[in-house]
């Protein structure tokens, strides 16, 4: 294995960064493992996560921080002791974590909700059990432990299942937990990145109708292409959520405003339907009626990334299915371009880094 | 049959019938069907409900009004198309709920939810489907669809079964419904009438651990008493929330109180866990962050008392665990002081009007 490789990135350094200020810099990686794989990045979705963290919307983030949390690329170097067997030059991802406690005395992490473990380490601007730093991958390379390192199935293209891997994985994994399958009627409130994986998952698991919830009608015509099969545009009637009452078993709410028509929303659920947040707001979720909740037994809930079996689960019905997410490819060399683009809505669906120095565009 | 019996109770005529100035009166009740059964009426339990309803504070009350939805009595007139084969002399009860669509078309009717259908009929201050009334328990004789009406196990003395069948109901039915059982740790919110029940019931269905939740430590004894293996109270510990969080899998709160702590409720839940709501306030719940909601994967919920199905099993689960609530007698004829001892929070843990022309007190 040749480790002669540097880690170098773009580099948030306060945040003004969110606004394209990103700095192409060197950067201490976490401390090697045997766990551990060093993956040469090829491939890096731009995730709403990213701008959050650059301009610390959050909370404060670590400065300096390299973002990054849907990476594709070649494992370059792995670990003694590297789980899932994988082998140098096997094409790998890691998605928005990196570690978990891992211990066997962690419930959550012991029976496989390693994603809800007290101690999950975040992709980027988290800190390892030793206290290094983890990076992301707006950057030519990243160090990952091998738990959190999947194979991508030989079908999908890098440049789709880079994105999958938050994107993808934030409305899988909410959607099979809460019962999305034949029978069943889905939301899914926002079409935009994590949208547009709510309409595909939902109907790959096979929901008997998908509704897409949008504030406008700009989006209709993609989300019909997606397979939506009804739409609901919020500003162009009044009495939306009269008119469609009671039309839905369960919802995705992959939107993050505060000021969401929530009481409208819970509307359109039926009786023991569940309202599921994955959109993380920067501020509260507003004050509610519960009588909704009381009288139809409706739950409102939230969901975060997925498990690695669950990314695993998610990418064989990909594969399975042949699901075709819509990515545009930007060049790593313009990522501060891409976020500003991104930050303003322009991408349709998701935008993914290509790193022109490891793959072609 | 002998059916010369007169319809009369306490008749709430105005908001201020809830300061203790119902008055006692005939009224028309609904039209016969021969589904129905008439109840004279022995035992009718004081539910925190009468007083919103009689003040108007959930919405306008349609007056007169006769409150009280936990009643037991004789059956003394049965029509030919009664169901469960109740027959004249039977002792039954009736809760919440008197009337649905029963439409097999209506889901929640036909999949045993009837308390979630659209168009369920509450025991009193509701409407029929002729647009006749229904009048509650606060009286001498209540006429009520059969498919509503139960029979009370013998071994359950009819003033501790009349309060279970709201009270009882509204904290088994989401304990039972909500995976209260071995290994689950509970918290019940509220040591009142509800509250009571909820420790009682979480206990009967082999939770883990019970823990009462109060303002103050007033109640720890009586809770502990009930059942409960733990206590907390709020007032007393800045940090309670933080000193026990992530303790518990499921929390029943019976508190209406729109400035409840919701937030650090949330925090008390581990991964998966769930918030269930059964006490309804007149506002709102609070905004609260939904980061907690995300991150542990922990979902809000409400439920509204239970159907038929439901209240036979905890009748079961009563009489074959021996469960004994605390309630307190009182003369119906004082029923306007009584409600008012209620609503200053004195019952320990359930008044219970005893007719005093139809049993011993």
């Amino acid at each position: 294995m040749n480790t002669s490789y540097k880690f170098q990135g773009w580099l948030g350094l306060d945040p003004s960064s969110a606004k394209g200020n990103m700095q192409w810099k060197e950067y201490e990686p976490k401390t090697w493992e045997e766990t551990d794989v060093d993956i040469k990045v090829t491939h890096c979705g731009i995730c709403g996560s990213d701008l959050h963290t650059l301009r610390s919307g959050w909370a404060p983030t670590i400065y300096p921080c390299c973002v990054g949390h849907e990476i594709v690329g070649t494992a370059v170097r792995v670990g003694s002791k590297v789980e899932r067997n994988i082998k140098v030059g096997d094409r790998v991802g890691v998605g928005a974590q990196s570690g978990s406690c891992l211990k066997p005395e962690c419930e959550e992490c012991a029976s496989g909700m390693e994603n809800h473990c007290p101690n999950m380490v975040g992709t980027y601007n988290g800190k390892y059990a030793d206290g290094s730093k983890s990076y992301g991958g707006y950057s030519d390379y990243c160090r990952a432990p091998s738990h959190f390192v999947v194979r991508i199935p030989s079908s999908i293209p890098s440049e789709e299942a880079a994105p999958m891997l938050c994107g993808g994985i934030t409305t899988f994994a909410p959607l099979k937990k809460n019962g999305c399958g034949p029978g069943k009627k889905v939301g899914i409130v926002g079409v935009g990145g994590l949208g547009h994986f709510g309409i595909l998952y939902a109907k790959a698991l096979g929901a008997a109708s998908v509704t897409a919830i949008s504030r406008t009608s700009a989006k209709k015509e993609d989300a019909m292409q997606l397979g939506a099969d009804g739409y609901i545009a919020t500003n162009d009637d009044a009495d939306w959520s009269t008119h469609h009452a009671r039309s839905l078993d369960l919802i995705v709410s992959t939107v993050s405003s505060p000021n969401m028509p929530l009481e409208g929303y819970l509307q359109l659920l039926r009786t023991n339907g569940q309202f599921i947040q994955v959109g993380a707001p920067e501020d509260k979720l507003p004050a509610f009626n519960v009588f909704p909740l009381i009288g139809k037994g409706v739950k409102i809930g939230g969901s975060a990334i997925g498990a690695p079996r669950e990314i695993e689960e998610m990418l064989a019905l990909t594969a399975e299915k042949g699901i075709r997410p819509w990515v545009q490819k930007r060049a790593l060399g313009e990522a501060n371009k891409a976020i500003v683009d991104m930050d303003e809505g322009r991408a349709r669906y998701r935008y993914v880094l290509v790193n022109e120095a490891h793959a072609k565009m």
